[in-house]
């Protein structure tokens, strides 16, 4: 009932899907840094991998060397599918660690995404000017702007760069240490689901994990959840019933089949498990503290009768898109994710990024749906004139064989349903995995919070350690200066 | 005096590079190895890192199994800039290996060579049909190669991959390793100059060993032939000195000017270092054992007169390309090297593989002749309507910086030429750096010969006993069976 295969058996828009992925690492500016930058571009090559086209696009950057010094390492955030600043704003820990480590931090945009656009207001008009969304440009893109930051500014010429990212963006950290180990001395990849590929995990394990997070919350709350898509069915079978469903949901459109209301609420419920942080955080929708407790807190009771169900439901929802209380009703043609990624990761999607999901009904709250990639393929050929290549991915960054590769951080949450797709044990002594207990998407890579829960500042410190080593630090001097200067 | 420095400034065909690089791969069939091999076919996508273009084209391999087992291992050739049969039937050491390891052997052919060409007779036609001509998509049809072996062979399925390569097919199978670790356990990379590369290297080195090769035969030879150009330069400069030189060098055609026989001797003296074997061969040409001592033996009189130095040189070159007598006259378009590589290797050098190199008459045996990039992009640009990016190998594969990869034989001879752009000293205890001190262009590939020096016999036990670590073998099982299974 959600993502991938849902919108494609309800002939929904694919572009739902990246908005599911995306959702995390769009959250509003955190207020608790002291957050400046400035903005840089560089000259790209559009085409890293040929020859016949010399065109080449301004990659915007942002950077900060408040704190570096002559030979100090430099935190590089590999950009994901939004504009930087977003990711700028919004990645605390890099901000809070660079006084300890004198780092500079660079935040690079991803092509396609923000004001880094190959072809400016065309580059989404024909598969030709598409050709050059990759994961593999996007790193080209990043090893040569690292190149081109040493040339320029010699003093930077020995200075350690450390690969940060955040879903997508963490998957980009973990490949550009492992394709390109000589430009970054390693990479911390936070909620990076980087098996999330053909059949590396079993499809159902994100809903599971999804199911789960809800189910912690309250036993309850998957079970009503599960429920009420049958519900809505039934109530959507009839005049009357669409339109009480419609109003008691709050909606500003009629409802014209139960499809499009599940799938808009099946995205809803996905969206909160990822964002269920322990405080109060301004995403895109304020949300409240552990949102997902606070919506559990409506789809307690198991005896409610259908139309109980449904205005516990519109309970639930309120919380996610109605915090605040400003809102006069929703579309359903909305997740309240806005606009990040605009078009590009929903070409991704139809290309290398096929991520294979499936939903049980069983193990999961959500209703029975399979894989179905000839689906998946004939909407991208529809939409975009492209054909998705599902098993490139794994030739090209290895699948779960990647065991020759080091000094790579892999954190996951254990409330985060991509965690489902991450790297969730150890590899090797390099090849680190951390898993957070109380973590919804990344949320390691946000700023220090009063509220965080131990697992998370014990995933923070290891963190930092880690990096450290590689950097070259002694623990001890490491220890000695947590939270000041470790030089 | 030789090489794309020469040819530039001499106006001449670019073409001669490859010429010179190819040179010492394409040797003429070993018979005494009982080889036989299946001819297959895969269809390859044209663009491996773009989803605009849905082309295949089908790429040839060769494969012979008559030793291997199910979970034994494969020896997998990275084919190079010439059709992929001369490869198989050339790489001796593969074929006399295959019994103790079981090993099943393929050897895949590089796209845009032999048989392999994505767009057919019009793959050389126009920037466009060009652009896939790169290591890095070259790289990733060997990738999916092994995938589809494996896919399509289950009993492959568990068995570990390793890369060959001599000269350029061996700085692929080392970026095959470095890049793809999870697809290769290891990769034997032999004469693999992966460094000449940018300021990676000296850029007299080539020249600097090609005349040690040459002072070490006969410490005259190098003197006699330095000093040669001079005297050409006098005898052409009047029409009765070029007809000598033309009659007294057993030249085809008319000499026009000491240009073009200048730089058919330099391509000439460095074809036969990297030919440099220690016994007779038959390479396009069939060649004495160490010809350069067979060579040089006609150069060792320092007090011969203008003319005498001239016939000198042509019963040198007699040993080049008339060894067996039956050359009338020579051609100095033609340095002998036949048709390696046709137009391959003369784009692959005008776009990614730009390898700097100078001359300085001081250090080298050859004419002062300084890189000059600027008309090399000049002429590239005119011949191919393509720009040379000479920093892009460099951040691609690490330059100089690649201590992260693992499980890499970089071996080279101290009378190859090529070894100038070589590893040359261990990086790590997997990145084993081997140097044979009587070795030419990646004799070790060869197949082992009664008059193999020492040097050479040493550095086959130790490339075996290397790969058989990297496939799990004890020391002690592979000692007590060499020449036999080491099951």
């Amino acid at each position: 009932m959600r993502s991938i295969p849902t919108f494609v058996l309800l002939a929904l828009p694919l572009l739902d899907w990246y908005v599911v992925f995306g959702y995390g690492i769009r959250k509003g500016p955190e207020t608790n840094q002291d957050i400046s930058y400035t903005t840089h571009y560089i000259t790209q090559k559009v085409d890293h991998f040929g020859f016949a086209n010399d065109n080449t696009y301004k990659q915007r950057y942002l950077l900060n060397d408040q704190h570096w010094r002559p030979g100090s390492p430099i935190f590089f955030y590999t950009g994901n599918e939004g504009a930087i600043d977003w990711f700028c704003n919004n990645t605390g820990i890099m901000w809070e660690w660079a006084p300890s480590f004198n780092a500079m931090l660079i935040f690079a945009e991803h092509r396609y995404y923000g004001e880094s656009l190959p072809y400016g207001n065309k580059s989404f008009d024909s598969p030709n000017h598409l050709n050059y969304l990759t994961s593999e440009q996007a790193l080209a893109d990043f090893v040569s702007l690292i190149a081109d930051v040493k040339q320029r500014m010699p003093a930077t010429s020995k200075s350690p760069v450390v690969a940060f990212g955040g879903s997508y963006g963490g998957m980009l950290a973990a490949w550009l240490r492992m394709k390109y180990p000589s430009a970054v001395v390693g990479a911390f990849a936070a909620s990076a689901p980087i098996w999330e590929f053909g059949d590396l995990v079993p499809l159902g394990g994100f809903a599971v994990v999804t199911t789960k997070s809800y189910a912690s919350a309250n036993p309850n709350c998957p079970i009503i959840i599960r429920r009420s898509w049958s519900v809505m069915d039934q109530l959507a079978s009839s005049v009357e019933g669409r339109e009480f469903l419609a109003s008691a949901l709050g909606l500003c459109n009629p409802v014209k089949s139960s499809a499009e209301v599940k799938s808009w609420l099946s995205s809803t419920w996905i969206n909160l498990a990822m964002a269920n942080y322990p405080y109060k955080a301004n995403f895109l929708e304020p949300l409240p503290a552990w949102p997902v407790k606070a919506i559990c807190s409506h789809l307690s009771d198991i005896n409610l009768d259908h139309k109980e169900l449904v205005h516990a439901v519109r309970h639930a929802v309120d919380v996610y898109y109605n915090y605040t209380g400003s809102a006069s009703c929703y579309k359903t043609s909305e997740s309240a994710t806005g606009n990040l990624g605009d078009q590009g990761w929903d070409i991704q999607s139809c290309t290398e990024m096929v991520m294979p999901m499936s939903n049980d009904g069983v193990n999961d709250m959500f209703e029975p749906s399979p894989w179905n990639m000839t689906a998946v393929t004939e909407d991208c050929q529809k939409k975009f004139k492209l054909t998705p290549r599902p098993d490139w991915i794994i030739r090209q960054y290895g699948g779960r064989n990647i065991s020759a590769h080091s000094n790579i951080i892999f954190s996951n949450g254990l409330l985060d349903p991509w965690s489902a797709g991450g790297v969730m044990q150890s590899i090797s002594e390099s090849l680190v995995a951390i898993v957070i207990a109380d973590g919804a998407h990344h949320v390691d890579l946000r700023s220090s919070h009063p509220d965080d829960p131990i697992s998370v500042q014990m995933a923070r410190k290891k963190e930092k350690a880690i990096i450290a080593h590689w950097l070259g630090y002694q623990p001890k001097s490491l220890k000695a200066t947590v939270g000041r200067n470790v030089l």
